[in-house]
């Protein structure tokens, strides 16, 4: 392992994230762990009270839950749906509004590649700059374009042919012109909006503006035990975080259509 | 748009899935549609009897759900998480087992980028054939390996290192010792099975032999109609497709530990 | 058994319901049942292929599902919360509106027990002639009373101080003042309704009309297939029927209170 | 009202549940309430510092929730489907086990009506005694015999013919041979078991015991706030409380038959 490299100290009942520092030491409830200068990812250390760690390799669900927050932030549930609705790949080119805490920017920035780019817009500073932290100890800051601006007011992302765009702002129905004008033809935008509301107005904006092919769901994850004949659900899960919903661009508007069927 | 790309054609109650072939003409129900020599994505083209389609980029989701199939696919809600959970990303270098029809397989080639690597291994050769017709139509196929082999069997994956295995196959738990060998330290391994039997099994053979952070989970998606005063979800969704779990590995087995919290 | 009784045949792919007529034969696919002078509920019974049926009690949810249907019916899992948070049990007092194909009708009539009474509104008399046939199939038609009219239209229900109401119409908002005036102060009212809209309506108008502790939910069940290393929930299950909600009369409005937190 | 009933006060943020004490006072975090001779149901009363609570009828499933426990207890959401797929209605006589906290017990006793009949067995005398003191409050005590004993090991529940039995205990196959010769032929049973290894070996024993139409289902709530412009579901939810599983009593056990699809 290098020095500075995130890890994932694990122990069953608590875990630590932390970078790697040769010879440095670390505090838990379970004891002190001493970090050795040659650590490596799979190892297993122990406190001065004999409690055993692991060191494990962060994964992106990892790295966008450890984000530093000044606001809601991205869970994993709703991220990967996003990738895969909106088609980011490898090579992609998209625009984010607002970059917020910056954890779907960390993950952006991992799967777009070193010839993709990320576009991460956001219009209050102190929250860029929470973004910009993140991404630089958690994401591919080369990657990404960290922009203040508000693209409503100040006439537009000035970005054109994005193959994505992903919006979450509180008001995502003010923005759908400016998400048009940015896409590439038959491109794909997402939302992510906790209450209905929301979804109503900006869906009714979309048919609107030239966008066809909108749909909006709900996702949902549920953690089980497994363990001899205590094998059972967890009692409690998230039960709402926000509908995400989706479109594409098409050149010319559609009021005709409605939403499409989805299972 | 080239000769060949594959284009989603939109209508709101029928949609089709087809490479674009200039000059060629396709018949729907609601009558025969020509494509012009210059088709773009997002243009609007009118059937001869006056119905409208929109020509759509399709999604990864979309490519995913339209591979030909012989065998269960791995559906896009559970894929987005797996590529979160297991850290895959561009640059990624990963083991697939077992290609099935190349669902999966046509996602990872297209999220790992050039510089990473997918090694997709099956021991059936009508299903490998399959899978990789289908990620010459839908993913990379240059970044993917196909091995026809069973490593059970036969020796183990021959492979070693790589960043994350994702294992699908009816017996997950005869792999395990397999998989510890193929990962790099603290790597990632996700399986989805649709039976608890099957994840009890295989849990307690992950604990036996050197993995930790096990963690279980199920998925749902549910899609709702947005539309004046009839926004409801909709009547059916899918109940359950699999138990997807996940572990990382570590340098020496860790029998004591139970299986994480999941929320 | 007496002739006449429902019963439940079963076997493990096919089920029948029907009346008991001792002597009388059915025939099913699996061949022809002869059903003798003493059946008793838990035989088993023969077809003339060999084919074993099992007579089965019909439980109150199987009552439900059995009912001739003109209309979309209430199902037992919302029927049960129902029950419990509107407070009907043996003795209860109890308008329902619409009488619908008369799912509910049959189970009300069966809990509210002799002391009892159900009240069953209806506008359309191809509705109130179904649900009349059918509580007297399968409920207890003595304890209920079948009123063909429209109480918004009418001058309201004409019947006071009930303990609880039941409004399954597709306009529930309009009612709203009638059902005030029908029940007991405390008096608990509920609504079924498949879209949102209806729901965020008619929330509004019991807001300002005198109802207090609105709370508002959906209900899922899934079952789950237990068979050994076959264990795995359904693959399909019901995603959305209605929104259920529901209210307290109390004597005067308060319009300064939100809806309460539910979990 | 009556001095001593039950009344649901109802403040927005707060909530309380106490028996009525005519010219009594009660402290709230809001101020001191002084409950005059005449209240009644539905009426508006105020602290001294000014603030509204509304007085209000528990419903069932108020007084299931504010039994006091010592012990898990049954929930409404369960609870409704219980009756509904038990067939428990006015008249029927029920089997019960364990007590627990009473909190099924107050529903049964409200349900079976006078002519119905509860017969609650627990093993646990601090038990027995809790829920004798919950059914008082809370139910109909007139309606349900507790007994003190554990049919496993001493012969049986001693009762025959009933219509329903419902298990609650850590080890429910033990009890099926007893729970076979209590029911009337024909007759439901019920269980609710956290782990799925429970649900695993008793649906195994009831195989080979003469039940049949075995069937396992999981049942979910969500509540949702609506108000306008901030309309969504609630962040939380309960995941998981147990399994729930029916069978019904045959008079010759079928090994071969599976369990019911159910939907």
């Amino acid at each position: 392992m290098q020095k500075g490299e995130w890890l994932y100290l694990y122990h069953d009942e608590q875990t630590y994230f932390l970078p790697y520092e040769p010879g440095g030491c670390f505090s838990t409830h379970y004891g002190t762990l001493h970090f050795p200068e040659n650590l490596e990812f799979g190892d297993r250390i122990e406190t001065n009270k004999g409690v055993a760690f692991y060191v494990l390799r962060p994964s992106l669900a990892d790295l966008m839950m450890k984000v530093k927050r000044r606001t809601t932030i991205i869970y994993p549930k709703e991220a990967g749906i996003i990738l895969l609705e909106l088609g980011i790949e490898s090579g992609s080119r998209v625009i984010e509004i607002g970059s917020g805490s910056g954890s779907l920017t960390v993950l952006l920035s991992r799967i777009v590649g070193s010839e993709g780019r990320v576009y991460s817009f956001e219009r209050r500073p102190e929250h860029q700059e929470m973004a910009i932290a993140n991404v630089k100890k958690f994401g591919k800051p080369e990657r990404v374009e960290f922009i203040l601006k508000d693209p409503v007011a100040e006439g537009g992302f000035g970005i054109e042919g994005v193959d994505a765009v992903f919006v979450d702002i509180p008001t995502p129905w003010v923005i759908v012109p400016q998400v048009w004008q940015a896409l590439r033809p038959g491109g794909h935008v997402g939302f992510l909006s906790p209450n209905i509301e929301q979804v109503q107005t900006t869906v009714k904006r979309l048919e609107e503006t030239g966008f066809v092919r909108i749909r909006t769901m709900e996702v949902w994850t549920r953690g089980i035990r497994v363990k001899e004949f205590l094998t059972r659900p967890f009692d409690r899960m998230i039960g709402h975080t926000g509908y995400l919903f989706f479109a594409q661009k098409v050149s010319s508007p559609a009021p005709e259509y409605g939403p499409e069927y989805w299972i």
